[in-house]
């Protein structure tokens, strides 16, 4: 069986209330989790302010680099709403209205009968050239320019925005997991799950401890795109688990 | 008074299971509101996977360019922690048993009946010149070398981490901050509050929508380091409201 191409993406959140702790970050990792499924690697996620130059570059430097990237943030009304501007500047277009997303407001404006004023036709404004991403929520759309697509801040609305482009994405083939939950120390298993590890190179291998209330475990997450190589894997943790005096658990995903 | 210098930071997450979204970060947020207390304006985050070049990489272009840098993850005792190495690569120095940090593991495994075996050792090891940083609970210590400070990535160790390391710090002049709620929409008093804005360039004014079971509300936040700067954009801010009908309510933090 030949392997597929990695598809890899980066997910750029924008915006000061990430950085001053008072917004606690949602999108993260349900981009990661729903990329995961398409078959697309969450290779890379930055968080930068609202400052033109730091979206320009974070931009520039992610689209070089990998195949898709996702923004969350600063699409609104307001003047700290600077995304768009920022996202034309990075690909050297204009920013101008863009009619379907003008209609789209008009439309939505009428209806509640609230008044499309300046600050409001804001956000009928993309880089040239983008396409738009549907906004069931709040109908003020996201954009997709080359291989960024830019959505909102608000998780109820990015989550909206991302169902509807989902079916732009070409993924690879998507990546399997298992997990095993020992109750063995970490340090207990270390030296033999390096040597699962090598004997299974190609199988990411990650061990993550955690202190519940039931006292203290390790989760050993394998991923590959094969279920055959990732159950040889699995096949040898277990027994390492096993020869080690543990019990080892498989956890349902 | 004069103005105080910016002191700035950046977070580096290390961790294959942030990516994937197995892990939901908790740090960032954490760090975030802890360092706004001390004066210290974290102004970028990056997520990077267990990946030597992308660690080492990210450690250089942010310890560049902020005054401190602050990492999570990858320092326990098994093959997927390489955040020890990565950052001896990053500074050009020999990662090396660091004597104190052998004689706190020692002393700890002793204390709990368990064998101090070679991959617990790993966790002796520093990048030469490096100062340890305490772990009151499970010991096995983070490091700083130059701006860079190392720590744990489960939650309550790195808590415990940060709290051991912040004497360290030089902060500058806190950011204060007001927040006041808005029953009006977004689109309904962004020019106005682009005008406040314009008036207040010092100021930084963050309009933030939610919606809440309640119903649709913006907060609007403004943050600067001089009382008397805020307070006169947060009166404007009140006044704009008023002028347009609405109700502004002071949140407090």
């Amino acid at each position: 069986m030949a392997e597929a191409k990695t598809v890899t993406a980066a997910m750029l959140i924008i915006g000061n209330e990430i950085l001053s702790g008072r917004t606690k970050d949602a999108n993260l990792a349900y981009i990661a989790e729903r990329l995961n499924a398409l078959g697309i690697r969450l290779a890379e996620a930055r968080v930068v302010p609202d400052v033109p130059g730091e979206i320009v570059d974070a931009v520039n430097a992610l689209r070089a680099r990998y195949t898709y990237v996702f923004t969350s943030g600063g699409i609104g009304p307001t003047h700290d709403d600077i995304t768009a501007e920022c996202i034309a500047r990075a690909f050297g277009v204009k920013l101008a209205v863009h009619p379907e997303a003008l209609r789209r407001l008009e439309e939505r404006y009428a209806e509640i009968g609230v008044e499309l004023n300046e600050a409001r036709l804001r956000m009928a404004k993309t880089p040239e050239g983008a396409a738009l991403i549907d906004n069931p929520v709040s109908a003020a759309p996201g954009f997709q320019i080359g291989n960024v697509f830019v959505m909102a801040g608000v998780p109820k609305i990015m989550q909206a925005m991302f169902e509807s482009l989902r079916d732009r994405l070409v993924g690879g083939a998507p990546l399997l997991s298992r997990t095993i939950v020992c109750d063995l120390p970490e340090g207990h298993i270390a030296s033999g799950l390096g040597a699962v590890q090598n004997r299974h190179p190609e199988v990411d291998i990650g061990s993550y401890p955690s202190y519940a209330t039931s006292g203290f475990r390790v989760a050993l997450v394998l991923r590959h795109t094969r279920q055959d190589a990732l159950d040889a894997a699995a096949r040898d943790v277990i027994a390492l688990i096993r020869d080690l005096g543990g019990s080892p658990q498989e956890q349902a995903v």
